[in-house]
């Protein structure tokens, strides 16, 4: 039962998250960062709905598919879920569209009080505000598999400051990007607490594993 | 006649140069950034002295050959030769001792006036203030080899900036330093004017090249 955090990096350590699609409103630079990543066989199927076995097969293919594997919940922020961008929109039901890739409970952190949102992928968003300790517990009540934080940046900092974080994979564009939200802020000497490894794909995105 | 930088860096960016000795009082973080190049042969070869063959081999040390291969000529800041720290001392003559490892002459920018200070294996260290378009002037009138500019991370800055140099190595370190002067600030798209390979060491360390 992993808490388990993946994200995409550039190398100055812009973060984005890795589970939305090329579509959404965040930006060029967003859509550079995953580029990679959204182009695997396993992204393009789980989060573009392709069927037709197009993407990319290797290294960064692999970590995709460990993406989803084993995840029983996952546990976002607001901006991450889409409030921050889209404020006054009641009947938001964030970016995913009708089959969001998560397919189990999202406890998303905001203090807009909402009733659950879900779909019939098994999807389904629930709002509360939570330390990341109660966010957790809460998450543990749906499921005896990992749990993932999925971002943005300032959230999936929280839990690594507070040593909730079992494993932590961050795949690293060969970009620079000089601008956004930073992951390592404030983390200093993470890597006391996790055995490291690193790996270059054949994209050149490199992926680096903090585990426990 | 390619304009080179090398530089250690921590996951979260953060600058060492690499041709210090781990004896010199840059402090905690600035041995462990370098703890893994200063530990292959050739660097404890040419930087300590050391006539033993101790040292790692393999990948890193490949990149710790190639650091002093074909470079005729050095330019360094004033922080790196160690004005900053010891600037009351008329007698500085750098960190390195009686060999200095660049056996090659070496322009430091500063606006102090000094006059040049020669080393018998080569090493010559000249004081100039200049712009970077300047001193690599000077530079070139030394060598037709490659020149290197060392450091620190201001100065890495600017030549990268004004699109003076060909090759850009550094060798990233897998740990969270979270302060200290970071190599990828202000460089944003860094990447669109080269090609960037990466490889990752037997020790953990990832080596990112950008070249022309």
């Amino acid at each position: 039962m992993t808490v388990r955090v993946d994200l995409n990096l550039s190398l100055d350590g812009v973060v984005a998250p890795a589970d939305q699609t090329p579509e959404n409103p965040m930006g060029a630079d967003w859509g550079r960062l995953v580029e990679v990543y959204i182009g695997t066989r396993t992204m393009r199927e789980r989060v573009l709905h392709e069927t037709t076995g197009e993407g990319t097969a290797g290294v960064d293919d692999r970590y995709a598919a460990a993406y989803f594997d084993g995840v029983g919940a996952e546990i976002m922020g607001a901006g991450m879920f889409g409030f921050h961008a889209f404020p006054d929109d009641p009947d938001w039901r964030g970016w995913w569209g009708d089959e969001p890739p998560f397919r189990a409970p999202v406890m998303v952190l905001t203090h807009r009080e909402r009733p659950p949102i879900e779909f019939s992928n098994g999807t389904r968003f629930e709002f509360l505000a939570a330390t990341p300790e109660d966010a957790l517990a809460r998450a543990r009540e749906y499921t005896e598999g990992d749990i993932r934080v999925g971002g943005g940046a300032s959230v999936v900092r929280d839990f690594l400051a507070a040593g909730l974080v079992d494993r932590l994979h961050v795949a690293i564009s060969p970009i620079v990007l000089g601008r956004g939200a930073r992951l390592w802020d404030d983390l200093r000497e993470l890597e006391r607490e996790y055995a490291v490894t690193s790996e270059v794909a054949e994209s050149g995105v490199v992926h680096v594993t903090f585990a426990r």
